[in-house]
């Protein structure tokens, strides 16, 4: 039974300038509830990002960047010395929404340097630059992702059986996918593909939005916990593995979703090719190693709020830690899939080429 | 605040011999609610392992001794040869309830084996006998893990934070625990301990279970998902990882709760020890490796039927893939702590000479 809507018929993350808002699907209810909900304060954009409303590092990037725009349309500044005090307010708290994933900082920047760009002519054209510039993010964001699904269908062959870890899909991205959208392409092309869907707890992003999604795409699959991959990588039958990214650094070390590094350990200890696809937006060049990437600890809550038959799963007095992130080395990635191509080691040339040529 | 009960006034497995019956704790129910139930047939007893009301490799081990000696008193034989149909019967059902844990197996065999000892003396004889070494099996078990406590505490020292997966504790035996139970001893001793208790997905025992047991014993401790185990490994804080047995092969491959394979490799990545206790009764000298233990695959509903804010995680038509136990290499086990000491590598020998030696 497919479910009653699709979420292909619409960007995850969508300007209504009428309003003017953004209509964003509100990912904490998925799989039970589909629902769009209309953010129209910067404040509410950071609190999206930050509760998880909308998350993946590509849709939080955008996310973020059009929300400077409603700033730059809420500011009731008369000068544009005024201006620019409200959106640099406004940038430093969506900036602080989520910390490990680099696109979100990469977004603002983008939309705050074009909007200088266009300071000599005004108030109007700042505010009209934010909001074409974030809209221009969005509509690159799926080209992007649509070229790196071509670039990666490569590596997939007709009959593969294939690990994801989190939601790299449709829902973390404006539209298409990272990882997924690899994925979907090699579907696309007709490849039988089954899909063993990393639950990815304690979010649960491969349970609730990737299994949804590749329902939608009548793309074979099956959930299985994270602590399962390593049973499967090690019978033999898996063909490869594919994770996003949220930041990258300029060695190749990637931040990603917790439960990365332990699925990288266990693709590699089998000699199964662990692959990372995600846009040159998440390269930090900056970064010399995963060493320094801030990761985000989140809610114990977020461990500790399930239920099993009704009933919670811990005492109630227990306490969790909840790191939302860790680092993959180098050393255990295959591969780097940008829309630039694809990457090989040694990363230290092959991202800044990538970055360069993208 | 402390539970309003505590397990470790009873056994988990405590026979009553006037109905006959035996008394187990429901572990599905726990933390929620704290049940006694009663078993009075040996079916009975094959479906609480098999549904996992009674689970934990040496727990099984003892039931599975206590349902044959029901058989025995159910039995309306009135010949010693028909008495053993029944009880080859029963053995077979009690051997097929769970297949990975080789206690099930070796606490049947021993039980029959002392039963044909007895044959000679008539049927209340071999009857009386079978209750009698259940019962001894039963005390056997809490002074074996007292044993390994003391012998697997020195590998603790003051300060340490652990990582713990599954539970091991009291619930997972007939009373005090296998890698709890020296996490509990290197407590009793003094040492300040604190514990990363994996969740332990599917069925949350970590959560569940050893979150409760270790609040009950006033140990440090907090819950974290098991694809999190990584990150705190690397950030260097963990000093050892504690893990139990449902088989340990020849050369010293384990096979245990799913997810440890992949803890292993974490921990071995960061080059910190890990340890796995299990009494001798879960050494199977007969296999030369890990590839030779069966995997029980459970039902996918124990991955698909959690909710989240009284939701469910995963689409209503999604399907998933359930295997309960996974193969850690020897070659990422530090030690195995066993009633007889601590083996060390080349386990070809040292868990040769355990198993002799206990």
């Amino acid at each position: 039974m497919r479910a009653p809507f699709c979420v292909m018929k619409m960007r995850t993350i969508s300007w209504n300038p009428k309003s003017p808002s953004l209509q964003v699907i509100d990912q904490r209810l998925l799989p039970a509830e589909f629902k769009i909900i209309e953010l129209h304060q910067p404040e509410e954009v950071a609190a999206a990002i930050h509760n998880m409303t909308v998350r993946g590092a590509p849709a939080i990037g955008v996310t973020a960047a059009f929300g400077l725009a409603l700033a730059g349309m809420l500011s009731p500044a008369k000068t544009v010395k005024h201006l620019w005090v409200d959106l640099e307010a406004a940038a430093t708290l969506l900036r602080s929404a989520r910390p490990t994933a680099i696109n979100l900082s990469w977004g603002l920047d983008r939309v705050l340097q074009t909007a200088h760009e266009a300071a000599d002519n005004g108030l109007s054209a700042i505010r009209q630059r934010l909001v074409d510039e974030a809209q221009r993010m969005a509509d690159d964001d799926i080209a992007i992702n649509r070229s790196m699904g071509k670039h990666g269908a490569a590596l997939i062959a007709n009959g593969d059986t294939l690990i994801h870890h989190c939601n790299t899909g449709a829902l973390a991205t404006v539209d298409y996918g990272t990882a997924l959208g690899v994925i979907r392409t090699a579907h696309e092309q007709g490849k039988e593909i089954h899909v063993l869907v990393d639950e990815t707890r304690p979010r649960l992003q491969g349970a609730r939005l990737t299994a949804w999604e590749l329902d939608q795409y009548n793309i074979d699959h099956d959930i299985i916990t994270d602590n399962a991959a390593g049973y499967f990588l090690s019978q033999g039958n898996i063909n490869s593995v594919f994770v996003g990214a949220d930041r990258i650094a300029a060695n190749g070390d990637i931040a990603n979703k917790i439960g990365t590094y332990m699925l990288a350990l266990a693709a590699n200890d089998n000699r199964v090719p662990f692959y990372c696809v995600a846009p040159t937006s998440t390269i930090d060049l900056s970064l010399q190693s995963g060493k320094q990437i801030p990761i985000e600890e989140r809610d114990p809550s977020e461990v500790l709020n399930l239920q099993c038959n009704g009933k919670p799963i811990a005492p109630s007095n227990s306490t969790a830690r909840n790191p939302a992130f860790d680092i993959t080395s180098h050393t255990l990635v295959t591969a780097i899939i940008t829309e630039a191509g694809i990457s090989r080691p040694p990363y230290l040339q092959s991202l800044a080429k990538a970055v360069e040529k993208a």
